[in-house]
């Protein structure tokens, strides 16, 4: 594929790789895909020149991304205005021990993506975004479940950032040493790392009679966490 | 313990946590432990009035934080002249299902290090970072790997960071619902997540004999990656 039959975000000097370059990517498509397969993100934003970098569970919705938190953060007190943001997901998947030190390395899949962040304030947005930031992750749940408070809703808040920039970057190559030290008698591997779902524990204070949902089973122990959010994200969300 | 028979790192408003502050934790056992248990961190810092989040590899030594990338990097060369920065790490431990939206949450276990970084220049204290900077993870390797050249401790840069504040923050309570909701027939679980490693993968141009070293025997397939970090960790520095 070239970059150009598919839509790409804009490159400039904020979000152009400049490290490996060989290794970024600008595409809907790739961006996205690593977006949707995580729940974690870190976001850095500024206060009183001040950096902070907070982790959130976060979601997609076309190139808006949304996340939220309680109104009494520090975070969206300082992103009531419209503040510049940079939202990012790592997905680990290996260390690589190399001959020399210089290539050890890891590899993994990663996007920055930036923008101005703003607290979701129109009432009918926001009742639609409390709904997605557990149907995203847990598909049709939130017709299951007992429905929110006014003060519920009121001590939630919502914070959204339309992707103005983004980057992907991806190191997927395990042990790449030096042509001339293969031959050293040196060990050298590539660490798998994953991510991955544990055996489901049921309130302890569930009444008789209340089964798992059928619409949970793509959570089940064992399972990659990227696999399983990945899959809910397409079964709530039309790509 | 209480909080005064321990060295605790100083609290003000850029690390107080604000909310869910009962889940906040400053002294340096509870915020190192988490550090060390970590290998991936994400940085915050700032250019231009952007904020970046930037993951890397890190490490820690003492109440110094390092970590490091290419002389060419964004991050490093904004960091030259010493730069207010947040150094993030998050390990995320669970997914909650409760019974209304509101209480969906999520457990974790994160620490925020607040300083200044710059980039170490002390030949000795960069040829030392260079070493710990394997020997952290896998310790002792250094010794058994072909020697950096003067080209490859160029291209490298460290970074360092003294923590002047940090905080820890906690959630490790799984389903938390309302009294009065304990009784609907909704399904609540916590799922938990946990990051493993995978069935190590010696590179395929391995001359014969050269065999895994039993060093790295803590990295085994199904453990926790945490814990054969902070095995690690341990082993190669005394806390």
């Amino acid at each position: 594929m070239s970059a150009t039959d598919r839509p790409t975000y804009p490159v400039d000097k904020r979000n152009r790789v400049k490290r490996r370059h060989e290794r970024g990517f600008y595409d809907h498509d790739t961006v996205h895909r690593l977006l949707d397969a995580a729940a974690l993100c870190h976001v850095s934003y500024v206060v009183d020149g001040q950096p902070y970098c907070t982790p959130t569970l976060f979601w997609r919705e076309g190139t808006r991304l949304y996340w939220h938190g309680s109104s009494a953060s520090r975070m969206l007190r300082s992103l009531k205005a419209g503040q510049p943001a940079c939202l990012t997901v790592t997905h680990l998947d290996s260390l690589v021990l190399a001959r020399c030190g210089f290539n050890h390395s890891a590899d993994y899949r990663s996007v920055m993506a930036f923008g101005h962040a703003c607290l979701v304030s129109d009432p009918e947005e926001k009742r639609q975004a409390l709904v997605m930031m557990v149907d995203r992750f847990f598909p049709a749940r939130t017709a299951e479940l007992r429905a929110s408070t006014a003060q519920e809703i009121k001590a939630t808040s919502v914070v959204t950032m339309e992707i103005e920039r983004a980057s992907a970057k991806i190191r997927a190559k395990g042990v790449a040493d030096e042509d001339g030290d293969y031959a050293l008698p040196i060990y050298a591997e590539r660490l798998p790392i994953r991510t991955v779902i544990g055996e489901p524990e049921p309130c302890s204070r569930l009444p008789a009679g209340v089964e798992r949902p059928s619409g949970l089973a793509g959570y089940r122990a064992g399972r990659r966490l990227e696999e399983a959010l990945s899959e809910a994200y397409a079964r709530t969300y039309v790509r």
